[in-house]
C-alpha cells in the first residue's frame, strides 16, 4: 500500500508541477519579447496621437501612452499558446476533457481580453467617469457566469465572533455575485486611481501580483492545489509581461502605461481570486488601494472640493516632488464635508493653513499623504518609497492570513 | 404514442424557438442603441485622431474612422447578456449543465473580442501587412482548441466523383485545423480588401450575415439544428449591429468603419462557420471576395506592379467614380506576370491601353472591374451594384447547396 501512496503522490506531483515549469519557460520568453517589442512600438504610438507629457519633468518630449495594451496583448498570446498544456494528457485519451476545468480557462481570458479591448478604447476615446464602473461590470459577466455554473457555492463561512448571532456558516446568494462584480470594478479603478508616478502603476501591480503568486505557492500544498494551481497559469505570465513594461516604464519612464494596464491588471487580480476562490485573501493585498481610495472618498464624492488634477507637484528648481492642494472656504462645505474634515485633522491625515474662512490642504491621496511626511520626494525615490508601503502592506496581509486567521476562522 | 409524439416535438419547439425569439428581442434592442450611439461618439473619434478625408467627395472633412469598434462593443455586451438564456433551465435543475455548448458559446466570444481588439489596435497603430495574416490566426486559436474538444472530427466527405480514388471519407487530421485557421485568416482579410466605397464594407457583410440566417433558418428543421441555432444566437445580434453601422456608412459616409468591422465579421463568420459545422457553406457565401482576392492575387503578390492605393478614382467634375489605373513596362513583368496579363487579356478581365512596352491598365479589383463595363457611376450606385452582385452570388450559393448538392454528395 505504501508503494501505491507514493506512486500516486508523484503522478500529482508531476501532474502539479510539469505544466506549472512550462508555463514559467513561456513566461520568461514573453518577457523577452515584451521587453524588445515595446521599444520598438514607441514611435507608433507618437503617430497616433497616444502620448503625454511628463509633469514632473524639466523636458516636455512626448512619452507614448497606453503601452498597457501591447503588455497585454503579449500576455492574452502566451496564454493562448499555453492553453493546450495542462490539458496534454486529457487531449489523447478521449473522454477525460476536464470540460469545467477549460470553460474556467477561456471564461477568464474572455474576462481579461473583453477589459483589455474596453481599456485601451478608453485610453484613445476617453470615456466618460460613469462608464468606468459600467466596463469592468460588463466584462465580468462571463465570468460570474462561469462561477454560477462552476461552484455556484454563495456561502460564506461567518467568523468566530459574529457566530453566536449568524450561524457558522450563511447564504448570501445573490449579494455574492454582486459583490463579486464589485469586486472587478474595485480592482480595475483602485490601482488606477493610485497613479501618476513614473512606475506606480506597474510597481504596485507586481507587487500584488508577485504576493498572490507566493501564497499560490503555499497553497499549493493544500488539498486546493487545483485552484492555486490555475491562478499560477494566469500570474506568472502576467508578472514576466509587466516587468518588461516596469523595466520601460520606471524613473524616468520612456513610456506610459494608460489606463488599459491598470484595467487590465485590475481585472488579471479579480479573475484569479474569483476562479481561484481566494477573493478576499486577494483583497487583502490591495491595503494601500483599499486606504487610498477611502482617503480619497471625500473628495471623489465631492464633499471637500476637488480639482481637475490631484497629481503631486513637481518643483523643477530642486529636481523633487512636493504635495498638491485645494483651496476652499469652510464655510461652504456641507456638514459631512465638515465633519470629514475636523477627523482628517485630527488624526493629522493632513496638512492644513487656515486663513480665515479660507483653507489650504493638501488632495487627499496617498501619494501626498507620503509627501506631507516625507516630502519633497525625488520622483524615483517617492515610486520605491510607495512600493515599499506595498510590499509592508503584503506581509501584513499574510500576517493577517496565516498566524492571526484562528481568530476569526477554524483553520 | 403519437400523443406522446406530439408532446416532445412541443419541447423541441420551445426550446428551439424560445431561445431565439429573446435573443430576435435583444438584437432589436442593440440596433437601437447602436443607431444612436454611433453619431454621438462621432466627435470623440476625431478628437482621438481617429478620422479620414473621403477622397470620393468634393468636402474634405474629417470623417471620423474606426466606428466598427462601437458595433463590435454593442454586440459582444448584448451578447454577454444573452449567454444565460439559452441555457436557463439547465442553470436551475443542478448537474443537467452542458458544459459543452456553454464553452462553445464562451470561445467564440473570445475569439470575436480578441479580434476586435486587434482590430482597433490595427486601426490605431497601423499594423504593418505581415501582422494582418499572423493576428486573426492567433485569435482563432481558441476556436480550434474548442474545436478539437468538442468534435475533432477531421473526416471529410468525399465528392462522388473523386470516390473512386479516395474512397467514401478521408481523416485529414491536422490538415483540417490548418483549413479552418486559413479559414479564419481568409474570411478577415476577404472583406478588408473589398473596401474603398461608402458603405461597401458593412453592405457586403450584411449580405453575408443574412445568407448565412437563411441558411440556418432552414437547416433548423433538420438533424443538425442545435448547431444552427448557435449560429443564429450569434448572427441576429451581429446583422443588428451591423445594420446600426450601415444606416451612418451609407453614402454619404458620416462615419468610417476600419479594419476592425471587417476583422469583426470576418471573425464572426468563420466563427459560426467553425462551431456550426458548415465552414463550406459559409465559403459559399463569399463567391465575391473569393473572386477579388484571385483576380488581386497577382498584384498583391507583385506579379504586376501595384500602387499604394488600388481604390477607384474620383471624378468630382461629374460626381462619378471610375477606376483606377496601374502603369507599368511589360519587359520588366516576370514570366508568370506575362502569364497572368495575357490571360486576363483573353478573358476581356481588363481593360488596356498598350503604347510600345508601356502598359496602362486598370487595378485588379473587382470594383474596378464593373466600372471598366458599367463606370464611371455615382459612388451610391456603385456600392449597390456590387451588393447587388453579392445578392446574385448568394443566391447562385444556396443553388449551388441545395438542387446540386446531390451531383457532389448524397443528400
Amino acid at each position: 500500500m505504501a508503494v501505491d501512496v507514493d506512486v500516486d503522490d508523484t503522478v500529482i506531483l508531476s501532474k502539479m508541477l510539469f505544466p506549472l515549469l512550462i508555463n514559467f519557460f513561456m513566461a520568461v520568453i514573453c518577457y523577452i519579447i515584451t521587453v524588445r517589442l515595446i521599444p520598438r512600438l514607441k514611435e507608433k504610438f507618437i503617430k497616433a496621437n497616444l502620448f503625454g507629457i511628463d509633469f514632473s519633468k524639466t523636458t516636455s518630449d512626448k512619452v507614448p501612452e497606453s503601452l498597457g495594451v501591447v503588455t497585454g496583448c503579449t500576455f492574452l498570446i502566451t496564454m493562448f499558446l499555453f492553453i493546450p498544456v495542462p490539458f496534454g494528457n486529457n487531449l489523447l485519451e478521449k473522454g477525460t476533457f476536464p470540460q469545467d476545468e477549460f470553460v474556467k480557462f477561456i471564461a477568464a481570458l474572455l474576462s481579461i481580453c473583453c477589459m483589455l479591448l474596453l481599456g485601451f478604447a478608453d485610453d484613445v476615446l476617453d470615456v466618460p467617469w460613469r462608464h468606468k464602473l459600467l466596463l469592468p461590470t460588463v466584462a465580468s459577466l462571463p465570468l460570474l457566469m462561469v462561477y454560477y455554473v462552476s461552484f455556484n457555492t454563495t456561502t460564506i463561512i461567518v467568523p468566530k465572533p459574529l457566530r453566536d448571532i449568524l450561524g457558522t456558516s450563511v447564504d448570501i446568494g445573490l449579494i455574492y455575485y454582486v459583490y463579486m462584480g464589485m469586486l472587478a470594478v474595485f480592482c480595475t479603478n483602485a490601482i488606477n486611481i493610485l497613479a501618476g508616478v513614473n512606475g506606480l502603476e506597474v510597481g504596485q501591480s507586481v507587487v500584488i501580483g508577485i504576493s498572490i503568486i507566493i501564497f499560490n505557492l503555499i497553497e499549493l500544498s493544500g488539498n486546493l492545489w487545483k485552484a492555486h494551481q490555475f491562478s499560477l497559469y494566469f500570474m506568472m505570465p502576467y508578472i514576466a509581461a509587466s516587468l518588461a513594461l516596469l523595466k520601460h516604464n520606471w524613473y524616468p519612464s520612456s513610456v506610459f502605461v494608460g489606463d488599459t494596464f491598470c484595467y487590465f491588471s485590475g481585472m488579471t487580480f479579480a479573475v484569479v481570486g474569483i476562479l481561484g476562490h481566494f477573493s478576499k485573501t486577494t483583497l487583502l493585498f490591495f491595503i494601500p488601494q483599499i486606504f487610498n481610495f477611502l482617503y480619497s472618498a471625500p473628495q471623489l464624492f465631492k464633499l471637500i472640493p476637488c480639482p481637475r488634477h490631484r497629481l503631486p507637484k513637481f518643483n523643477s528648481k530642486i529636481d523633487k516632488i512636493g504635495c498638491s492642494t485645494t483651496i476652499f472656504k469652510y464655510s461652504e462645505l456641507n456638514t459631512l464635508g465638515k465633519l470629514v474634515f475636523k477627523l482628517f485633522k485630527s488624526f493629522r491625515l493632513i496638512q492644513w493653513e487656515e486663513k480665515g474662512d479660507v483653507i489650504v490642504t493638501n488632495n487627499f491621496t496617498l501619494i501626498n499623504l507620503v509627501l506631507i511626511y516625507f516630502g519633497p520626494l525625488h520622483e524615483a525615490k517617492l515610486a520605491s518609497f510607495l512600493i515599499c508601503i506595498q510590499i509592508v502592506c503584503s506581509v501584513v496581509a499574510f500576517i493577517i492570513r496565516y498566524p492571526f486567521a484562528w481568530v476569526f476562522y477554524d483553520v
